[in-house]
C-alpha cells in the first residue's frame, strides 16, 4: 500500500489518507433513495475525514427488474431512475476543496440472478433516442438476468467475463442545481467510468459545504461506452474510505491509482467530453512537472490514453490519463 | 386579432384564450430571484388560467454591468446568473398538461443606456469554452453598453438596429430537477430563440403541478445563433396571458404565432437540436392532418422552416416549423 | 438592377458584372456526366469572364426514378450518383481567385410530373445512416412524383407550394482531390442552400486553374435541412453569368443578393458548418468596415442571420449573412 | 504464429496467409509521392497475392522539418502535405473483395534526431481549428526534434518514452474520388491508430481493381487522439505481407491480432466514428457466432473496447474490438 502515502490523499488529505471511523448505510438505513444530485435533500450520514463507510446499493432499475420476461418501459418510471444512495456529508468540507474516495471494494448483492442488463427503447448508442430524434421504429425491448460473483459474470455456457466491478455513478452536489442522477458531469455522476473501481481514489470537487457525496449504479463488468444503455447491473455493498482536500480546486473529476493519473470529463459531442478531460489533464501535468503546457500537450500528443466511460448518457464521459512514470 | 380564436389556446385553454384577472410582479416584490428551474422555491403568485401578468426582469446581468469599463468575469459571480422572476403557480395545471403563454408586450426598463452586451471569458460562439475546451487564450473582456427604445437600438452614429424583443428564458419546472437558468431544455429555459416575442403563444410542458412558470433574460434584439454568448441584454417590463391547455401532452415547447407552428428542440451537437424539434413537428403534421408521419416527413422536406435560437449556452436551440397555410 | 453595380461582381469583376458571349451546355454536349468535384476531368466548356452560360442538368437521380413504385435503393447506384455538368473552364482564373456566378434563372425541363422526392435506406435527418450508425430497421423506402411548374409545385388537391427554385450543388474544383458530388465543402458542392437561387451572385473559391465550375441537382423548392435527405428534385435548365474576381481570396463560398451578403459553411457537427460560416463574416465585415474583428463579432450578435442549407449530406451546409443596410 | 492459421488471411487469404515473393520500394524508386487516395496514378508496384514488401515512407512532413528552429506554417504546403508511398496494385483485387495487410516491422529510417513533433497553427485537438472556426489567437508555432531508435523514444534526460511504431495512414483507393492522404475514412487513410502496428493483419476494402495501397506516415509512439495533431513522426522502413481476401465485403476496415478483432470507424463527431466501428462489430459477431444482432449488441456492452485513433484529423478514427476469447 506505499504508493497511497505518495497519493494525493495520503499527501494532502485532512486525514493524510488513514482510515478513521467505520460506518454503514444499508437500504433499510437510506430509506428513501435519491434520483437528482442536488443539495436539497437531507444527508444520510455525517463523517470525519477518513471515515471508511460501508454502502448498499440498488441496482440502476431499484431491483423492479427481476425476470426476462419483464417490460423495462413498463417497470420503470421516468425520473425516478438509477436510485442514489446519500447525500454523506464530511465534515470541513468547503467550496473549492475535493472530496477523496477510495473505493476498497465492490461487491455483489442479492439473490441469483444478481445481474440484470436490457434493452430500453430510444435508449443506446446504437438507436435512435430523445435526443437523437429518429423516426425508425425502436428495436424491441428484452431483459438479461446473469449470475454474477466475485469469480466471474456467466454470460452463457461458453463464454465467461471476468467480474471487474465499479460504481457507474458517484459524486457530490451542484451548488444550487439537482440534477439527474441519469446525467454525469462536473461534478461526477453517471459517469460509467470502468476505472472507478477498487483500488482507485476519486477526487471530486466540493461545490457545497459537506461535500454530499451520492452514489449508486454498480456494474459487474461494462464495456469502453456503455453499448446499449445500460451495462451489467448489480446490487452491491460497497466499501469506501473518505478524506478530504483542502483547496484542491479541481473543476472536474480527478481518479488516481498506483499507475496513472487521469481526469474525467463528460459533454457532448464526444470530442468535447475528450477535449475537457485532456485539457485538465495537460494544466495539471505542467503544474507538477514544472513543464509549459505546450510541453506537456506535446507529451500527451506521444503518451496519453483515453478511456471511453459512456457514449449513451445525457452527457458522454471520458477519462484521459497519463502513466506515473512520465510525469517527472 | 381572429386568429386567437382558432389557436390552440383559443380553442383549448381552460379560459378559451380570453383575459382573466390581472396581476402584477414587480422587482420588488420579487425580491429574491432564482437561478435554477426547479420546483424548491415558492410561487411568488398563484394565478387562475386567463390571468394577465405584468412582469419586471432583471437583465441577464442582474443590472451589475453597469458602464463599459465593467470587467464581466470579476462582477459575474456563477452559477448566480441569469436572474429569473416567478415561479408562478398556475392553479389546475398537472404533469401532461401545457401553460399556454401569450406575450403581449415587453418593454425596456430603466435608465440609458439600457442594453448590454459583452463578451465573457469562455463563453461565446467562435471561442474555446468551458466544454469546447482549447488552450488558446481567451479574447480580452469588452463590455458595450447601447441605447435601446421601442423605435430602435442605437449601434452607432451609423447604423440603427430594429427593436425586436423577445423573453430569452422561459418556461415551467421539471419534476424533481433544479436546473441552472442558462440552460436550455425540454421544459424550456434560456433557448434564446427571436420567435419567443409579442404577438406568439408557447406551450410549455407541465412537468409538476402548477406548472412553475419562471421568466427573465429579455433580448431587445438578437442575432440567429446569440453568436458572442449573449444577446443585447435588457431589463424590462413583460406582459403576459396565461392559459392552461389540459392533457396537451407536448414533450417540448411548442410556439404558434398567426403564421406558423413550431415545436423547439435544444441538445448538443446542433443536429440533435434540430432533430429533435423536426421530429415533434412531424409527429404534430401527421396527427393534425392524418397525413402518415413519412408524408409529414416529405412534405417538411419541402416547406419546413429551421431558426437558430442559440449556439452558445449549455444545449443549442432550434426551432423548427411549418406556415399554417400548408397544414391542410 | 442598379445594385449588381455595387456587387462585388460588378466592381471587381474581370468583366465588370457585363454579359459577354452566350453559350449553351445540353444534355448531349455534356454526353459523360461526372460524380465528383476534380480536376480529373477534361473541361466540356471554355468561356470568358462575363459568359452567360446556359445549363441543362439532370436531376440528382439521373432521370432514373421514373414512378412511384420505383425502389431507389435498386435504381441507384452508390457512387455514381448526383450527376454533374461541366467542368467549365474559365479562362484567366488562378488559384486564390474567385469565381462570381450569378443565377439569372432556373427552368424545369421534361415531362410531368417532373419533381421527385424520396425516402432512400439509411439517409436522411431524422433516420439512422451509414455515419450515425443505428441497429434500427430503416424506414420503408417511398417515391413521391409532383407537378412542378414555374407557378407552383402541386403537393396535393389542397396544398401548393411555390416554385423557389436553386441550384443543389454548385462549385469549383479542388486543387488535387476529386470528392463526391455528394458531399459540399469549402469549394461548394452540394451544400443544397436554398439562397443560391435567381437573383444571387456566388463567388466560388478557385483552386486550380480555369476554376473547373460543375453545377447539378436543381431543386423545385426545399426546406431548411432538406430533411428527408433530398428536395424536390427537377431535370432543368439553368441560365448563368460567370464573372472572375481576381485575387478574391475568399477559403470558403460567398453569396451576395441585393439586400444581405452571406458566407456559407461546410462541416458536422453542426455547429462547425455555423462556426465556419460566422468567422468568414465576422472577417469580412471588420474588413469591410474598418471596425475590429470583436466589434463585428458583436454586432452579428445583433443581427447575424443563419440559414440551414441540409442536415443530411456528408458534411452539413449553413449560410451566415448579415444584411446590408447594417453594413456601415 | 500459430494464430496467423486461425486468422481470416490463413484461412481466406488467396495465398493462405503465406509469405510469397519479396519487392522493395525505396524513396526512389518511388519518385513522386502522393497526397490523395485515388484511382488517378499509376501503381508504382503490382503483386501476387502473397507478395512481402519492403516500403520506404516519408515522414509526414516528407522530411523537411529538420530543425527546432524551423517554422511550420512556412515549410508545409497544403494541401501537399502527408506523402504516400504507393500506389500497390494486387492482381486479382475486385471491388468487394479486400486486402489483408500484415505489418511485419516498422524501422526508424535516417539521421538522428529521427523524430519530429511540432504545433501548427489552426491545427490540434485543444485548439481552434479551420471546422471548429475560432476567433482565439492560435498557439505559437513549436517544432521538437527528438531521437528515437527500437529501443526508445527519448523525450528527455527524465523520461524515455517505449519505441511502439505503427503505420498512421494506410488505405486502397477509392473507385472514383481522390482524397487528400490527411483524411481517414471507409477505405482506411489517415487513422492514426496505434493498433495498426507490428504483428496485426488490417483488412482493407477493395473499391477499384487492384486495390491500390498506399502507406506513409509511420510515428514512432503516439497517445490516443494524437492530441497535438501530430504523433512523433518518423521516416520508416516498412514491412508488409499482403494478401487478397476474395469476396470479403467489408465495408470499413477491420484489424485483426491475436488477441483480437476489431472494426475501424472514421467520422464527425466523435460518436459516429465509434458509432460505426460498433456497429460493424456487432455485425461481424453475430455473423460469426450465431447470435442474434441483440445479443451481440448486449454482450459488447459488457466486454467490448474502445481504442482513440485520432480526434485532430478532418474525420476522427476509433476503434472497437472483442477480445476472441469471448467470441464462441
Amino acid at each position: 500500500m506505499s504508493w497511497l502515502e505518495t497519493s494525493i490523499m495520503g499527501r494532502k488529505g485532512v486525514a493524510k489518507g488513514k482510515a478513521g471511523d467505520t460506518h454503514k448505510i444499508t437500504i433499510a438505513d437510506q430509506g428513501i433513495f435519491h434520483y437528482v444530485y442536488g443539495p436539497y435533500a437531507d444527508p444520510v450520514l455525517q463523517v470525519e475525514p477518513g471515515a471508511v463507510v460501508t454502502v448498499e446499493t440498488h441496482d440502476a432499475f431499484e431491483g423492479k427488474i427481476t425476470k426476462e420476461t419483464d417490460t423495462p418501459s413498463e417497470i420503470l418510471n421516468f425520473p425516478y431512475l438509477n436510485p442514489q444512495t446519500g447525500p454523506i456529508h464530511v465534515k470541513g468540507a468547503e467550496k473549492g476543496d475535493a472530496l477523496a474516495v477510495r473505493i476498497l471494494s465492490i461487491t455483489p448483492r442479492g439473490e441469483q440472478p444478481v445481474g440484470t442488463t436490457c434493452l430500453i427503447p430510444e435508449f443506446g448508442g446504437l438507436v435512435g433516442t430523445s435526443n437523437t430524434a429518429m423516426l425508425n421504429a425502436p428495436l424491441a425491448e428484452r431483459v438479461k438476468k446473469i449470475n454474477v460473483d466475485t469469480d466471474g459474470v456467466y454470460w452463457s455456457d461458453k463464454v465467461t467475463l471476468p467480474y471487474e466491478p465499479f460504481i457507474g455513478t458517484i459524486g457530490t452536489s451542484p451548488e444550487i442545481e439537482a440534477i439527474s442522477s441519469l446525467q454525469p458531469d462536473y461534478y461526477g455522476g453517471n459517469m460509467d467510468l470502468p476505472d472507478v473501481g477498487p483500488g482507485a481514489i476519486i477526487y471530486l470537487p466540493v461545490n457545497k459545504a459537506g461535500g454530499l457525496l451520492y452514489l449508486g449504479d454498480c456494474h459487474a463488468i461494462q464495456g469502453d461506452g456503455e453499448l446499449c444503455g445500460v451495462a451489467l447491473e448489480i446490487p452491491s455493498t460497497v466499501e469506501l474510505q473518505i478524506d478530504l482536500i483542502k483547496g484542491h480546486g479541481n473543476s472536474w473529476p480527478q481518479l488516481e491509482t498506483e499507475e496513472m493519473m487521469m481526469f474525467i470529463g463528460s459533454a457532448r459531442p464526444l470530442e468535447d467530453a475528450s477535449r475537457i478531460a485532456y485539457r485538465e489533464l495537460v494544466r495539471w501535468l505542467a503544474a507538477e512537472t514544472g513543464q509549459s503546457e505546450t510541453d506537456a500537450y506535446m507529451l500527451l500528443t506521444m503518451c496519453g490514453k483515453v478511456r471511453l466511460g459512456n457514449m449513451v448518457d445525457p452527457k458522454y464521459s471520458v477519462g484521459a490519463s497519463i502513466a506515473k512514470r512520465y510525469v517527472k
